[in-house]
């Protein structure tokens, strides 16, 4: 069945529903940033496989939303489709809610699948519709209703993360979230974003690519925790483990009616940005809902000292790794055939060998030249180009480890001679880099507040980003985890992990992008105030071949040079002779 | 009457209207930062004087809330009064709000004249008062009822400002606004807050102690503007002039009458932050209220071309006349007896020769020693002390002109020799100062993330400051006028002006503070959008006598020698041959 076909086979649903609009986004049942491919009905209705992407259909036409990274592959994937291309940002592009504003008729219905939408999207966009007299229908599946292969809901094995990995057991875990819910008074906690329930119970699992988690759904009560997932995926010493902290099993999809029956006059606390719509619907209207984030957002960001012990080691791991890749790159390069895909699987060959490694936290971006100048490239066969002298790869990757996930970006000089505007870009990057990481900051601020220091020296040049400067990183969990960034209000507290990211993109050119993983750390109380600061957690050399002295002050001379003798002495005790010659160089005193 | 005496008869009145709680808050009707003596009701009913400060009166008791700056001041003044005092921000103290919610009772009721108080703090107080069945009557001028020799409601005369001045006339504001309501299908918008009133209209007026604007309301509608006012405080030439741009006369208190007429159906733009809740509950419930910002705020605060000409022209006058203060400080200091207010008057007489000069902006804060190291320090008679050597002088002073407003502080030394410790903080302070000017950025950037720059010299010594590091100026307006500043998220635009202000206090010691007025400029565009800077409005000297060479890097250096240059080709022309000399060697480079 080709698109425009499928469309044609939903229109007929959306008539017999007397539905004039239908709206399909990207999400899953939980607000996920990547999503299972039993979720992906955007991609089955449009045939537009981009990470991000919304299609609304009428019953005279249909358009998909999505945003720069994506402009080319969409027109490509669209075509023949008769799904008009929405640009997303661009001047004169309807925003998503502007056009069903503008394009639902008087009294006309708006349809979607309630289980994939949030219910503040949903409430709001209940407001909006009303002043047309329109509506909103959250009761229909229609894209499920068409798609015959669709495939069955991920249900892999999980398990459970020791103590020793987790810090906190979950019994610990829960008697803390039941104070806070005593705070509130409230009787119910619902939580539907999957890292959250995977941090609460210390569970892991893996029905998302590269993001270690359980589709589930957990309602904590005053003595009862019950989670929703399929007891299939949980073997004996798992449920039992379980049990004993309480912990009860339901079905999936039972959470829906469950709700129903959550007594009159009773408390829930939820998070309307998460939690979606239809179990939403389903609470009955004289239950109280506390709309607030998860507080366990805060707490499995501030990682606790065992998880901080461990982080340090899977940082250290992962640093040989990339290092050990680096130095076989270095040497190679030139004198055997490399290709963006050969190199990122001759990475993750490397890294593979590492101790309790699980997998990739997310897929590798190798970008040779003006690849790396795409933000968000990923190399398929289609697009797979050989890497060549005198340019640069930026290289950025992560991995999972039972000590904690991680996320790297390097960018490195294919060899020759670097030129005077390569070195100061990259120099002016691996300055924004340094000079952030060493910031000292008196406790209250947040990350929108330092976000200046990485961009300041790629500012004066005129130039800048157009991407966060960091983000949170879960502990074998989500590599991008809310809510600490440095874009955001949200507070540094000690224990957080946030990248440190910079980069420069030179369309046609190269792209550089330097990224460390940080640590939020005490520093100084004085009569002011608790001051904080940063320490890598990432030990892998920067690239001296790219490094303009000359752009460099004392200070950040002196960040480098710390930081290198730093990368020697976490990371040469793993390296064979060679590789430790060569990691010596690399990181000698500039 | 005393205090006691004044809360017993307000308790009667309580009782007549079975009031359980009464709220008197320190505002006016217009939700300005400073009041006339009209409205000072909460100084009434407390003696307390201080510019913050919440007073709740219950049956059996009676409270005052006030910040860190006025606890000591207000604990005197309440003495024997029979009202607690809440600290407001230390531990342990209850927030206003919460206190009335755990001390109203049961089905009780709390009263307040609902034109002292926002509608939306009114509609936010009725939602956590029907938790308890109880509610807010907000029909009540009690106070106002016990208050015998109340004064007048100021009503001083109102006087036009030439478009010579405003660079738009007031028939182009008007026209702008229009274009704006029907953006949003408005049919009415209603502005209490008085200086977007006077921006608006091109008037000025004096009802407001060191603030040129006219007590009044404004309601724009499709065809006619009505401002309530007192006719008598206009002129036949001002209300010609207003006459001719279609502003109607209305009373001053007649605008909630008026608004009672508002068509069925119709809309009207407001604030409900700033319009008090008697106007809001005037109008029609079948009236659509769309609640955001006056569009006027942020058209005021940017600065049109002839503004900014004036502006500069305003700082030359203002900046002549501090230089020559410092000059007479300097060399008649340990000479001649100066005490804090003599020096405050004698900064007044040198700036009241200005030309076009009006008056202050605010009360200068002339603190000697220990005085300065209390943030808004305001020198009487009972506090007054002899400035000596070896210490510091901190002055913030101000003026309005016809060419608009200025504000500047200056930390001076009182002679003999500057120890480490007073050179070493004035270095650092001077440091952030120049560092903020200097910055270079994206368009797009707010004060948020601009503040770390002028906090990082004190950060890094494990030193801060306790209050916000700029302000937006009016033009010939408030001193204090938002949106811009060194905290929020407003972006600055091309021709704000923001004061660039940090400091640091050594309780008991001295206090420093460095602040000019700078102005948001447009730097260079390029392919990564528009870059801004700013330029500083302020021209005097820093005191050389205080900078530790040894602490400014060779970028911070070319800065004060760049700004000293400034400071001298500008305002060395119209000083006299001693003057000229002594400036051109404090400009001297160093």
């Amino acid at each position: 069945m080709d698109i425009s076909k499928r469309i044609e086979a939903l229109r007929v649903c959306m008539r017999k529903k007397n539905i004039d609009m239908y709206y399909i986004p990207s999400n899953d049942f939980h607000s996920s940033e990547y999503v299972g491919d039993f979720f992906k009905c955007r991609e089955f209705i449009s045939g537009f496989d981009g990470s991000a992407g919304t299609v609304i259909v009428t019953l005279g036409g249909a358009g998909l939303w999505t945003d720069g990274r994506y402009f080319l592959q969409a027109e490509e994937q669209l075509k023949g489709s008769g799904i008009t291309l929405y640009k997303s940002g661009m001047e004169g592009v309807p925003k998503i809610k502007d056009y069903i504003e503008d394009n639902i008729p008087e009294s006309g219905v708006l349809g979607c699948d309630g289980r994939v939408v949030p219910a503040s999207w949903a409430e709001d966009m209940e407001e909006c519709l009303a002043a047309k007299g329109a509506e909103l229908d959250s009761s229909l599946d229609l894209v499920g209703n068409i798609w015959q292969d669709r495939p069955v809901i991920a249900s892999k094995p999980a398990w459970l993360l020791d103590v020793c990995y987790a810090g906190k057991t979950r019994e610990e875990k829960i008697a803390r979230l039941r104070e806070y819910m005593d705070e509130y008074q409230a009787d119910y906690h619902i939580i539907t974003s999957l890292d959250d329930i995977a941090w609460l119970l210390n569970i892991r699992g893996n029905d998302i690519h590269c993001s270690p988690v359980v589709l589930s759904y957990l309602i904590a009560g005053k003595d009862s925790i019950i989670l929703f997932a399929d007891r299939k995926s949980f073997g004996s010493k798992e449920e039992k483990a379980l049990a004993a902290a309480g912990v009860l099993f339901m079905d999936y999809g039972d959470i829906y009616g469950y709700v129903k029956g959550f007594a009159k006059g009773s408390k829930v606390m939820l998070d309307k940005n998460i939690v979606n719509y239809a179990i939403i619907k389903n609470i009955p209207s004289d239950v109280k809902i506390v709309n607030l984030v998860n507080p366990s957002v805060l707490w499995k960001a501030a990682k606790n000292s065992i998880e901080v012990n461990n982080i340090k080691k899977a940082h250290i791991k992962d640093g040989v790794a990339v290092t050990k890749f680096i130095y076989w790159f270095k040497k190679n390069m030139g004198k055997i055939p490399m290709t963006e895909l050969s190199v990122t699987a001759k990475l993750e060959s490397i890294r593979s060998k590492g101790e309790h490694y699980i997998g990739p936290s997310f897929d590798t971006i190798a970008g040779f030249g003006a690849h790396g100048a795409i933000v968000h490239y990923l190399a398929v066969p289609e697009t797979d180009i050989s890497i060549e002298p005198d340019n640069l790869l930026l290289i950025d990757t992560g991995g999972h480890y039972m000590e904690g996930t991680t996320d790297i970006t390097r960018t490195l000089f294919t060899g020759g001679k670097a030129t005077r505007e390569q070195k100061k870009y990259y120099t002016s990057v691996l300055r924004g880099n340094l000079d952030l990481c060493d910031v000292h900051f008196l406790y209250g601020c947040s990350g929108a507040s330092l976000d200046y220091i990485a961009r300041k020296p790629l500012w004066d040049m005129g130039c800048d980003y157009n991407h966060g400067t960091g983000h949170g990183t879960g502990y074998l969990l989500n590599v991008h985890e809310p809510p600490n960034s440095f874009g955001g209000t949200t507070v540094f507290e000690e224990g957080m992990v946030t990248s440190d990211e910079p980069g420069i993109y030179l369309e046609g050119k190269f792209g550089i992008r330097l990224e460390n993983l940080i640590l939020c750390v005490k520093r100084e109380k004085t009569g002011y105030g608790q001051f904080m600061g940063f320490e890598p957690l990432t030990f892998v050399p920067f690239d001296k071949d790219l490094i303009e002295l000359g752009l460099l002050d004392n200070k950040e001379r002196e960040l480098l040079n710390n930081y290198h003798k730093k990368v020697y002495e976490n990371i040469s005790p793993y390296l064979d002779k060679d590789e430790k010659e060569w990691l010596e160089n690399a990181c000698s005193e500039i």
